[in-house]
């Protein structure tokens, strides 16, 4: 499973990007990722980042302009594809659903069940193939992502405290039980259950605040986002964040849009986010040694 | 002429990107650039970027990573298309002539002197409808590029000095009468004129160095650069310069290719170079002053 293909390699800032293809059991067909890994002996931290509706591994690797405070941060960035692709993965005319839309859940249905595992995919087999092969501190992940990867980032971090130790998100779809986009996906990958529901809406988790893990969770969100009132509806983390007393650093950024233009104006922040919780020196949140 | 269509909009770091439509009487058709505007008062300073084979106005403005670097320094960015397009314009199925690849040159030879005028295309119509529409100030222009663009920019600043104050280019194609690809476009557009083929081919220009309007040139050149012997060969700029007395900062970097990975990796530099040159409290050459 951690056999890999090196599809491209570029050198660029002080590190090199790689494009890389494998085999993944959970989606039981080939995944392909991005991986920048700076200069230097490592091991070093890594953050995930999970793109959003339409994405492949290219568009935050191409358009984020993240490697330059990456490599200053010592900092591995992994940018996996947003779904299973290929003539024999299931696929829906619609941008928000099937191929390019996997919104980072396990499917139970048909017929996406057999290849839209996209949790399994980035919890454990994604970690696993670049823990294998790339020289990752396993101790040390961090995952961030936009719009329907924002929505990825948050759950899956909610959900899976225990492998990641920073959080953060762009333009996020807060609540993806409250998103028409979500309410789509949500009901074809998962039927009526809406007990799954809520475990992928990310508002109800940081509403429900049993594990407060995270010290901080920032998310930045432009006010100029056609999507904002629609489909992301960031108020709702703030009420969420409220509620439960979790700490969230929701920034509003006047002009900015859901575009990339978006993403590489505070993507520094996020870098420095990240690589500041995920340094070697700082401990995890005293709650966690328990 | 200086009627403009804005297709796109976006903020971007400290300014604004946007996607501008106009029809050019050179190329007798529609032409499409982008424009960053840095958020003040200006007029401002501008770069105009060219871009390389089968690049359009989009592959440096969401790949290069420039925004940041350019808003800082209160830098207007113009980045035009590569060639006019559409299907009344003349195209070849090799991407190194026709469509994509108008290596700014004025063509003289059918099919394609109806609309490959790219050198008075960027020297004259898009200089007018940028000047006359965004707040650029008319005396402080630079220019810079990348392969084929590259290649533009060093022969049109030199055949055009009274135009621009600053070049400065990435892996440029150092003399198209010798490269493959610029022997290639330069019969097609030029036909068996020599004169016209020196005119486009930048180390010949720097070698006749009659007019020095530079104070100095610089090129970035990626030493694993798959084109640099077979198409680039930067070593004829570094000849052409000794020999004229031109100064020329030739920097070769290991390791880095051909890509934008590249480019946005040395951009923040070329920005620097050119802002450093275009402020107005710097005078020009004493010789140009004549």
């Amino acid at each position: 499973m951690s056999e890999i293909e090196i599809l491209e390699r570029h050198r660029v800032f002080g590190g090199e990007v790689s494009f890389v293809r494998h085999t993944s059991a959970a989606v039981a067909g080939p995944m392909t990722f991005s991986i920048f890994i700076p200069d230097g002996e490592g091991p070093f931290p890594v953050l995930y980042w999970l793109s959003g509706l339409t994405c492949t591994a290219n568009n935050f690797t191409e358009k984020a302009g993240a490697f330059r405070r990456a490599s200053q941060r010592g900092l591995i960035i992994v940018a996996p594809d947003t779904s299973p692709r290929g003539a024999s993965v299931a696929d829906d005319a619609g941008v928000d659903l099937g191929q390019g839309a996997g919104f980072y859940v396990d499917a139970t249905q048909a017929p996406w069940k057999p290849n839209f595992q996209m949790e399994t995919y980035i919890t454990h087999d994604l970690i696993a193939v670049v823990e294998a092969n790339f020289p990752v501190d396993p101790g040390r992940r961090g995952v961030s992502g936009h719009s329907m990867g924002g929505h990825g980032a948050l759950t899956l971090a909610l959900n899976n405290a225990h492998l990641y130790r920073s959080v953060s998100a762009f333009a996020p779809i807060a609540c993806a039980m409250r998103s028409p986009w979500g309410i789509r996906a949500l009901s074809a990958y998962l039927g009526t259950d809406h007990a799954a529901w809520e475990h992928y809406s990310a508002a109800t988790l940081i509403a429900e605040g049993a594990v407060k893990a995270f010290d901080d969770i920032l998310v930045d969100q432009g006010r100029a986002d056609p999507y904002i009132d629609s489909h992301l509806m960031p108020q709702l983390l703030e009420h969420a964040a409220a509620a439960s007393g979790q700490k969230l650093t929701l920034r509003y950024h006047d002009g900015f849009d859901h575009s990339y233009y978006f993403v590489q104006s505070f993507i520094d922040d996020h870098i420095d986010f990240h690589a500041d919780r995920l340094s070697p020196a700082r401990s995890r949140p005293a709650h966690e040694a328990a």
